[in-house]
């Protein structure tokens, strides 16, 4: 199977990138579906599923029906989570060629050899893509910004940090970093589907 | 003028590629050619300079004529060096399109916007590619090798720190890094070229 996973800072235009690319490629393309996945197979709230899924940490009340679950329960649930979604990508994986969306799936997907990728951005550009897809509602100063977006990539480098021998972003872990400032996903999808599958060929 | 820098590991096949991409976009190549150049422009020892050039550091005895120089002149020549360099590369670049290999030329020239990339691979596949390009009389063991590799990488890392504020190496100071563990360089290129024409069409 040839899988290509995205890593990406949070504004980076990662997952534009991801869905575009298999579009292009004409393959699977996962990304929430396996906070359902997991929901489904768990029996977990997806809000929750979704807190735990990226993070690997508890921010969002975990019930059961209505019942508010006692701490030892949120970590085995915690845990539960995270092998649930282990196994869920592999079985992503097994079904055929998939674009994978974060979820340190570059590494847990390892035994598949698949094509990593890191997409990032320069601090301006990340404000100016969130700002760009944000709701009209949405009232965050460039300062206020920056403090989520760090944040955000603070808790995936964390939640990396669990599967990961080397740092989350550093590039010695991925096949491809790109720089994403200023530069239209669109344009820069075709080449790295190019990438891509020139990469594959070299391992059929 | 559209310019492409390459920063890469030793033994990462970075030159290689450089050369294979000012060959398909059909631009100058510069790499030793600097040495040249600057050695004629200052009256220094070509080999001093060579070994000025890319570390900042003088491990090569710096002689005028048959004169071992004194401490003070070493330090006022490595200076005149690292000036002479600068002004070469701005009149390499003021000539055309070009791909400029090392030299921090990334950071020297980031006033003509270049397209800056860095090439990096797994010690195991640089230790292979340097066995590949040695000559037959080199005798290297994998450790000296991987000592090597490493010294020089630790170089070029200690000169970039003259100019740059972010480390050498470091995803966010490039726009596309690629790791080219088992990938042959020249598969590799028609890829980069694609989407070194595209960078460079979104800033015209």
């Amino acid at each position: 199977m040839n899988v290509i996973t995205i890593s990406r800072e949070f504004g980076s235009g990662g997952r534009e990138l991801g869905k575009r690319l298999a579009d292009i490629l004409d393959i699977a393309y996962y990304d929430k579906e396996i906070i359902s996945a997991i929901a489904g197979k768990s029996g977990l709230d997806e809000r929750y599923v979704a807190n735990i899924s990226e993070k690997g940490i508890c921010t969002y009340p975990l019930t059961f029906g209505r019942t508010l679950s006692l701490y030892t329960d949120v970590q085995d649930n915690n845990m539960k989570i995270l092998v649930t979604q282990q196994q869920i990508l592999k079985e992503l994986a097994d079904k055929g060629d998939c674009v994978i969306v974060g979820r340190c799936a570059d590494v847990i997907l390892r035994e598949y050899n698949p094509f990593n990728l890191f997409i990032y951005a320069s601090m301006s550009s990340k404000i100016r893509r969130c700002r760009e897809r944000a709701s009209a509602d949405e009232k965050f100063t460039d300062h206020e910004m920056e403090k989520r977006i760090k944040r955000i990539d603070k808790e995936r480098a964390k939640y990396s940090e669990l599967f990961l021998d080397v740092k989350w972003g550093a590039k010695e872990g991925y096949h491809l970093c790109i720089n994403t400032s200023d530069i239209e996903i669109e344009k820069l999808t075709p080449f790295v589907a190019e990438y891509a599958k020139n990469w594959f060929k070299r391992n059929e």
